[in-house]
């Protein structure tokens, strides 16, 4: 074999190799450094038989905060997008509305007025809109809108901006045995019809805030019916309560990216053996946005010191990930 | 080969052939008849790629009932047993329950008079054995009194009588892709200690009534208290809200006993395509008990006849199942 044959052949064993390691890599949308590592750790040692910190798969119980975990909450929440159409569509049917607030500034397009009454504004149009269909109906409306609805920044369905970094974190942890579970702060139904399909997590795997639901037998068959009244906050203290109701046993990993996520983060921690504490930070304005401690939606401040102390595992949204979308990669 | 030879090798053939067929019986303390065969027809169909019936596997939700149709309810919730127990633990620690309603009557052995309150005094039973210990310490003591307490006609731990039948029924449907939901009347929290080892069903896959709990954080860390606050009764009418809120979507199959699993058996088997009702009817004075629509506990009435109407299966225990409990297996 002459040189030149064996140095083409040598190249030739490196690409292969280079790109075998390449489309093996479960995480190949983030950056090779100490965030990437620590969780890929973490993993290796769980699911290691005979290690001290083997944990048995149905203990593998991972749990993810949704707005700003695995999918953006900037310039407002998602679901707000959501009401604020429904507001729009069910106009004509509250003429009251026109001379109503928070209904009145909405219905000209001044969102900042209408969302100036703070949490009782935003209540009153969540019941307007959340509220008096039944479960089968509110499901459809959902499914209708997540199917047409646009992003106002990047003209995307918000469902194509979920975090690509994430969903592979997500299919790496099921890949190893793990439970992935949604704890959310927002509308457990208005997530589950389409989590299954955008994030392979099933409905029974979604924990969220709920308002309360009645059962009436009407003459087409039984129905539930969406009341209007709070039933659950599932946010901050409310997130440990959620995951006991829903999940009934303690996680060994949570992922969050505000205050909102801090009591689920101590509460997963706290727990016997190897625990995972993980936030994402958003530190990158020109590809996603960038916010913290003085944010009005999604503040970390308080989970940030936290981490710190606690050595959990921060995101840095800039260095960390190659790509944040799905429609960015190659 | 001689004719004796030959006949020695027939008969060989067909013992080997009849126990084969024993062993690859899915359900083997079934009866024959057309109880077991409506079962099994209805997986069939739904399991059979390319039918009309076929249902994908994420849609196999099995909701079953817990007391009376897993394990027995005489002659009281088994649940209730424990309370009773745990009124005596703690009565050191509760001089006043001497002169207290119902509390003196339980102490001196007089059930029949303690529960002779009705509702209200079941309800300071519960609060005051169920409340005010955080989620682990009651995790603790559900654990220890299980494995210890037995039932007084039986003389059998209480999880030594769940019914052999029903844990087959549970085993052939996890086979056949069914992911298995307990959908209680009794507390959540009192069956998710041992519902795995017992029946193979996990704790984010039972549902039952609950009380509030709060999280607070304390010197040790973080914890959930338990508050003497009904949050959810998971009966009649309310475990289709129970399904919904936990599971999300409507199961494709419903197994109880009672008039409490009436709704939960419209709601399953209202939803398109094949459904499938099911209730135990206790029948069995001699092995196990016999009652239906004038019982105190587990009445069963309207269900029996809107069963009858509906074309849901009816299991006649007397006849339809070879033995009762684990332990009177060959």
């Amino acid at each position: 074999m002459n040189a030149r044959i064996f140095a083409l052949l040598i190249a030739l064993v490196f690409t292969a190799t280079a790109s075998m390691a390449q489309a093996a890599d479960p995480l190949s949308s983030w950056n090779d450094g100490p965030t990437k590592q620590s969780i890929m750790a973490f993993v290796a040692k769980v699911t290691t038989v005979g290690s001290s910190d083997f944990v048995p798969e149905p203990e593998r119980i991972a749990v993810f905060d949704n707005d700003g975990t695995l999918w953006p909450e900037q310039p407002m929440y998602f679901q707000l997008f959501f009401a604020l159409d429904r507001v729009k569509a069910l106009a004509p049917q509250h003429p009251e509305w026109e001379t109503t607030v928070p209904f009145a500034s909405l219905l000209k397009g001044d969102v900042k007025a209408a969302l100036s009454g703070g949490e009782k504004a935003i209540l009153e149009i969540v019941m307007a809109t959340h509220a008096g269909m039944t479960t089968t109906e509110f499901e459809q409306i959902v499914t209708d809108w997540v199917a047409a609805a646009r992003h106002p920044k990047t003209g995307k369905l918000f469902t194509e901006m979920v975090y690509q970094p994430m969903l592979e974190l997500l299919a790496y942890l099921r890949e190893n045995g793990f439970k992935t579970f949604i704890v959310s702060g927002g509308g457990i139904e208005f997530m589950r019809p389409w989590t299954e399909a955008v994030y392979g997590i099933p409905p029974e795997q979604v924990v969220g805030s709920s308002i309360k639901t009645t059962f009436e037998m009407r003459e087409g068959g039984p129905v539930l019916v969406r009341l209007p009244e709070i039933d659950f906050i599932d946010d901050k203290e409310g997130k440990p309560v959620g995951i006991h109701s829903h999940i009934g046993r303690r996680p060994i990993a949570a992922f969050g990216n505000s205050d909102g996520d801090l009591q689920m983060l101590q509460w997963t921690t706290a727990g016997d053996g190897l625990r995972f504490g993980f936030l994402v930070h958003h530190t990158d304005a020109e590809r996603e946005w960038a916010y913290d401690r003085d944010s009005h939606i999604g503040r970390l401040d308080k989970a940030l010191n936290e981490a710190r102390q606690q050595g959990w595992t921060v995101v840095d949204m800039q260095n960390d990930w190659k790509v944040i979308y799905p429609f960015q990669k190659d």
